[in-house]
């Protein structure tokens, strides 16, 4: 432990509430509510933060409160210097004022859709505090363990070949890797639908591939790929194309 | 629902237990563990179940069991059609096993290590018996999950091509497709643990790959890869290569 990490100082957890559903919540995250002095949130400007909403009925009333709100989603383009000087210090913002509650001694819980280090903003906190701050994660289950699950579709067995891609990829490099995998999740699918079912069809693979929107929430929406019209889905939208073929 | 699954039948769980520390079990897999009158659990023939020994603090005192061995792990090759037919009949057996206290009208609880639909052998029950019963799969923390959060390690961040590869592939396959993502993890490691090094040295990336034994497990082993002497590492042993390089 280095000198920094002395004692009296706080803890730093980042806290994985799972997909939607607040009974997939873990009993190591209920308990690090429990033990949080302050419980962190990020959220979009203007709405409510998906995590705390998961978490809500697990808090203890009064708990002090620090919600993170974003001060750009999908505005900007991600690879623009707008984009990551903006996102840039709002991270560095929030890691200060994190720093601020954890040199006074406090635990702050930051709660996290999914698993914290999965595709999570957590990880900009963790990069930022960790080496200063003792630092502890709880495990959650992914978004997309959620959406499989939800639908009862077996993702991938034995020695398949399993990769996560974002919908954002150029159609050639996406059609490449998905001929690549035995098994995929598609991300961030939104407006990039209509090339996520182009490149299925040209591999003779969109008759198994499922299109989920809001995972394990309550208004979940599970379909085949092949039934979803082009019209609007959700940026958070996402596909699923199932390995385990000829397999017992 | 079709006319198999009426009213009176009983239910099938694929409840996962997550990756070994019995605090990462979700509120749902205890409700299921209360709600079900049998708990199956696969386990190596001679061995304890490790799903059961993550549950079993939450098990009813008296609840019935029934162990499913595996006739055989890795003693075959996996692509023989010795190993193949052997495990056939298994699965094939154990299924009509869970089916008989199905038809009784029994909730029957299969617990799995991690996630049910995610490399687990639930999904070979759940592939038999899905179409015929009632089916609910509650989701949990992969053993994957657990791995990067004991290592605190943030593994894949935005638009990252995130990638699962065992370990048995031919190693210029797993050179060409760890240097086609940007994150990954490398499962099955055990005799392969040498081939693994040396194609993530080539590729620049030893620096930054983890080695993780027995996950989240009491006597969990988390160590840089490059520290890792070439000796013994076990069958299950991952070997994790995080993406997110140079990003904010």
């Amino acid at each position: 432990m280095n000198k920094a990490k002395r004692a009296g100082m706080g803890r730093l957890l980042g806290v994985g509430v799972g997909p939607g559903d607040p009974e997939l919540m873990t009993l190591k995250a209920m308990r690090a509510l429990g033990e949080a002095d302050l419980i962190a949130h990020f959220a979009k400007a203007g709405n409510a933060s998906h995590s705390r909403a998961i978490a809500a009925r697990h808090l203890r009333p009064g708990i002090a409160e620090l919600p993170l709100f974003y001060p750009v989603t999908t505005e900007l383009p991600s690879c623009s210097d707008g984009y990551r000087n903006t996102i840039n210090n709002f991270y560095d913002d929030a890691a200060a004022k994190i720093a601020a509650h954890l040199s006074a001694g406090r635990v702050v819980a930051v709660i996290c859709e999914g698993d914290p280090l999965f595709y999570g903003s957590y990880m900009h906190l963790h990069a930022r505090l960790a080496a200063r701050f003792h630092s502890e994660i709880v495990a959650g289950v992914t978004g997309m363990s959620g959406c499989w699950s939800a639908a009862g579709l077996p993702i991938a067995q034995g020695d398949d070949v399993f990769t996560v891609l974002p919908a954002t990829l150029p159609e050639d490099e996406l059609a490449r890797r998905l001929g690549d995998a035995d098994a995929a999740v598609v991300m961030k699918v939104g407006r990039h639908l209509p090339k996520v079912r182009r490149v299925l069809e040209k591999s003779g693979r969109l008759a198994r591939a499922v299109y989920v929107e809001r995972g394990t929430m309550a208004d979940a929406k599970t379909i085949p790929l092949a039934a979803k019209a082009d019209d609007d889905a959700p940026y958070f939208a996402v596909v699923l194309v199932p390995g385990w073929e000829q397999r017992p």
